[in-house]
């Protein structure tokens, strides 16, 4: 019997086929798609649902999988302005390092996470401080996480030396290493903050421990510049070099690349998140994603933090990754919508690992669903529901998201969580953000 | 007595000199605006007014001018893909040629004016045909409107010749001339559609009615060349050299300018509509809006229609135009977010010649406000109201609309207008729609 059936939808599935089912549904039962298929396949089934939900007028699709994101940054949302990467970063930190504790940490994460599973993200992939408080506010909410320790060399916020960075990364893969709804992951910060030596002990753990590797990288001209002139390779070599790149690896950002960069990335198989808004508001630039497409490189998407893109919409990341490339390049056949949709779904699983558990409606996998109100002015008509999904899409048509077949978001509110009471606590916490800058 | 009231809200008043309430309100007249000020003097007011609205939680700013758009191709959003301007002009004269008539234009024009209003857009400049029916789209939602006839030397749409064109624009001027709700102008396409005759037709005509001269300008490369071959000079020293510039002019797009044409537009007093996504999704490129800004052009913001851009978010042109050229540029720091907010507001009712009607929240202006909800998962913390509108507000946090102190929109639903009898006509037409371009 199935524990839910959603049915009258056009289904997107995003399996890589391009199978979209204009009136159809899914069937779940213990967490898990069984079935996906047009209306009498699903019909049949319905009439022994536990639970049956109309996806009348709505686009039924897998969640989106955010591959950057800092969410416990959405306490500084707007704090620092109108700078380049480097000095903003200056004064992140200063921030960052006069605010957070736990208790801010799962405070700004649980903020960020609200908005992402608003607005239909329902997997993550989050580079933070005490990343076991990233999974406690991912639990409160109901998204899946892939976090894990992060390696930098400065003492940072937990002010940790690298034994200490160790034993964190350990700990993690202890306690969420089984876990169903965690990717587990070693995310050093980059290679300009962090040694070669620590670059590769934290390899190291993430092979022993079949763990994902994340870090920055190649964000900037000015990083590939300090990169090469420390280490006598820009970044991309040099993460080569230190044999940090494969199929395990996903590397945010990516602006700047050279055409043997790309070949690089292409063969180990390494993932390259694009933030096209936290690119173009810190002006990093726009990344060569039509070129990372054709060499067959991974791409997917990511909102980077909302200190830099100032909120977490993979709706606009989605539109931005179709349009800003076309202007770029001077080419309106570049990034295709299906691709586009690809980098926001399938590959984004890819990148974390889980292409058999998230990423597309496909039966076995996790019931990671939303639906997408499509009767609204700015939605009519709808010629090519993926051309809709990438370009007229925007982040308050998701009316309801599902995970492990679990609704956790009923008519764009959260299911489990009162997002007003951490309004108000981000509120409370305000003047203190305010003065952390200027201190 | 006052009419209305708003109160206890965070008032932008887009008043050019960066004047921000953190509490307080409006009061409203007869349709206009006539106090602006914080609470104790608000609340004075409030005492003898007919109607109060509470704003707590809430930006209360001017609505948004969008200086370039076509609402009635909001009938073809998504019908044609994948093509630079000049192909995908075919396709959307064929389309248009095959389902335009008044009833449909009226149609589209109500579609797209609903997601204009309900966005918080309280003016627009649309170009289309049935200048007639615009208006009364306009009307039936209740938005101001900037239009008037059209020039095109191909029948186009409805059939007119030379002539033809010409009494309908004086039609449009003896019927609308001294409407509140209108702003007339004429419409001539663009240099490389209109003769060098015609052109001067349209402006004796705007001249003598003391109105606006609207057209498409130097959209792409191609139509730059186009335009240079056929008439020895590039688009705008074309126009120039007609007479056609000046501070009653708005050329749409303005995507491919040289040093000496920036000085043209800057000398003549013309105002540049930036149309962001619909440069990048066609591939026309990125308009060179800080050197626009820095010559000190009056550059305003657009949406294009749903036909090249998907749709009409004035929100994401918003953000657009403050974070592209930065990554164009490589400059953090080129178009602050005062001026990006400007040209979506005070520099747009400049450009229509309205500066003492729109655009701002001033005393005597007419009372077209909007308030945006601040109490949301991705809007907060706000450091700086100004920052939060242009980087983290979407389509969707607008909930209250005024247009002339009158509510048109009401906790997100129109008021005058049930917008699904609208989206289902739509609909009942979408087979033929989708038939015309492939007839």
């Amino acid at each position: 019997m199935a524990d839910l059936v959603i049915r009258n939808a056009t289904v997107v599935t995003c399996d890589g086929r391009g199978t979209v089912i204009r009136e159809g549904g899914v069937a779940v039962e213990n967490g898990r798609i069984t079935h996906v298929g047009p209306a009498a396949e699903i019909e049949a089934i319905a009439a022994n649902a536990r639970q049956i939900v109309d996806g009348s007028r709505h686009i039924l699709m897998p969640g989106l999988i955010n591959t950057h994101c800092h969410a416990g940054d959405s306490l500084f949302r707007g704090l620092v302005e109108n700078l380049p990467l480097e000095p903003w970063l200056q004064n992140v930190w200063k921030a960052e390092g006069a605010i957070l504790n736990r208790q801010t940490t799962y405070l700004g994460s649980v903020l960020g996470f609200a908005e992402l599973l608003l607005t239909g993200v329902t997997t993550v992939m989050d580079m933070f401080w005490y990343p076991d408080e990233t999974v406690r506010a991912a639990r409160t909410l109901g998204l899946r996480v892939s976090t894990g320790g992060i390696f930098f060399d400065p003492p940072g916020v937990t002010g940790h030396d690298l034994s200490g960075r160790i034993a964190e990364a350990e700990r993690f893969f202890e306690e969420f290493g089984d876990a169903e709804d965690v990717f587990p992951a070693i995310l050093p910060h980059g290679a300009y903050t962090v040694s070669p030596e620590n670059l590769r002990i934290a390899k190291e753990i993430a092979e022993r421990q079949g763990a994902l590797f994340c870090t920055h990288a190649a964000e900037t001209r000015a990083e590939q510049d300090d990169v090469a002139n420390r280490y006598g390779r820009s970044v991309i070599r040099h993460l080569e070099h230190l044999g940090l790149l494969d199929k395990r690896t996903v590397l945010a950002h990516c602006v700047h690349l050279d055409d043997e960069e790309i070949e690089i990335l292409a063969r180990t198989g390494a993932s390259v998140a694009h933030n096209p808004m936290s690119n173009m508001k810190l002006a990093s630039g726009f990344a060569r994603v039509p070129d990372m497409l054709s060499a067959g490189i991974n791409v997917t998407l990511g909102t980077d933090g909302a200190i830099s893109g100032n909120d977490l919409d993979m709706w606009i990341a989605l539109r931005l990754a179709a349009t800003i490339h076309k202007a770029f390049a001077g080419r309106a056949d570049v990034v295709s919508t299906g691709e586009a949709l690809a980098m926001a779904t399938s590959a984004g699983a890819k990148a974390l690992g889980a292409a058999e558990h998230i990423g597309s409606l496909e039966p076995g996998k996790f019931a990671d669903m939303i639906l997408v109100d499509c009767k609204r002015p700015h939605a009519v008509p709808i010629f090519d529901p993926v051309t809709h999904l990438v370009y007229s899409t925007a982040k308050s048509d998701v009316r309801h998201v599902f995970v492990g077949g679990r609704q956790v978001v009923k008519d764009g509110v959260l299911t489990r969580h009162n997002v007003e009471d951490t309004i108000a606590a981000v509120e409370r916490l305000q003047p203190k953000i305010a003065a952390s800058i200027s201190a």
